[in-house]
């Protein structure tokens, strides 16, 4: 599979007081890729949770290579590195478009689970 | 009644590229007040979603009169304006005891509603 | 002049547990489409800072009137309603494209202030 | 060296529409342990800062083992893993007190940077 792309702008409510992106937002860039990966296929988490499945994260992983700045057009790119009977294992690439560098690389493991 | 009172302290995350707080997180400091509020009463929100009732807000207000940074300790004060039949008015005023300036007031509406 | 409208998608964790978008999120979608409507206009918050001008929040106030769920697509508009010699109003409604409700309206003060 | 410990509340903003903890979230409580921590040995963020020193995260790590609620008491612990001549890798635990559980392990790894 070719990885999946979208691209972002940085917002201000995203930076912190050294006037760069807080180390959580990445996360949070990661897991929006995703929801867009899932709309591009047809589903949603909420299709899933549909049929009582739902898919909690167990492992987050991010390195930070080169600082994100507000306004800068950042590229997030997500693959499947694995899926297994009841997990899936996404691997992340931040490119940050406006300085040419690269952001940051990460990765997240779901699983499935029953909603209880 | 008295004003109810608790005391925070700004953290990193809650600060943006003008070394400020945003602006969207004194409503969440409002909104810490009023858990705390209901914590103290041995009510939570959770209980009240018990007896399916949940008080989602219909309206929020602040006036911002000087800035909060980084690690100031700041009180919230909460205070009961009005009390409806299916409505509660609270008002809110923050103190940043670093600075010894007030920093912000506004107000909060929210209505019962039956979880459907 | 025309309202300037964005669309946004909303994410997962810009819900909370009552499965809505959170209402200080709300004023978070008001403040994207003011940075987009800078953009458009080949401005922005950091090259007004370079004039060493900056705009901070003196208000801002919210009327919330339909949920917006996880996924829902909304349309932002923003019009300018005031411009003062030291002021700016703008004027924010959030229509939910998903549901064809109203969402929330309101409304945001800013002001010219000097970087100190 | 001993732990370094806080308690604190799960607030509402911090749960989404799975009604747990946003995983993100995690990485906040971490960070907030951490500014406690430099807050007890007298020196902060911004204080640090005066002598043009930072400390980005280079790399961060969480692995979730049970969820955290709305209105749960968490207990975060902060260790001293490794202190290098430039990086500094601090080790986090949640407790849950209110489930009895642990919640999540992690770390972070920040490096001492000038300000430029």
């Amino acid at each position: 599979m070719n990885d999946f792309r979208i691209q972002l702008r940085v917002t201000w409510v995203e930076t912190d007081a050294a006037q760069v992106v807080h180390f959580t937002n990445y996360f949070r860039y990661f897991e929006r890729a995703e929801e867009e990966f899932y709309n591009k296929l047809g589903l949603d988490f909420l299709s899933l949770s549909k049929y009582n499945v739902w898919l909690p994260r167990v492992e987050a992983h991010c390195k930070y290579l080169s600082p994100c700045r507000f306004n800068d057009l950042i590229e997030v790119s997500l693959r499947i590195d694995k899926i297994r009977e009841k997990s899936i294992h996404y691997g992340f690439t931040i490119n940050n478009l406006t300085t040419g560098k690269k952001s940051a690389e990460g990765y997240v493991v779901a699983v499935a689970a029953s909603i209880t």
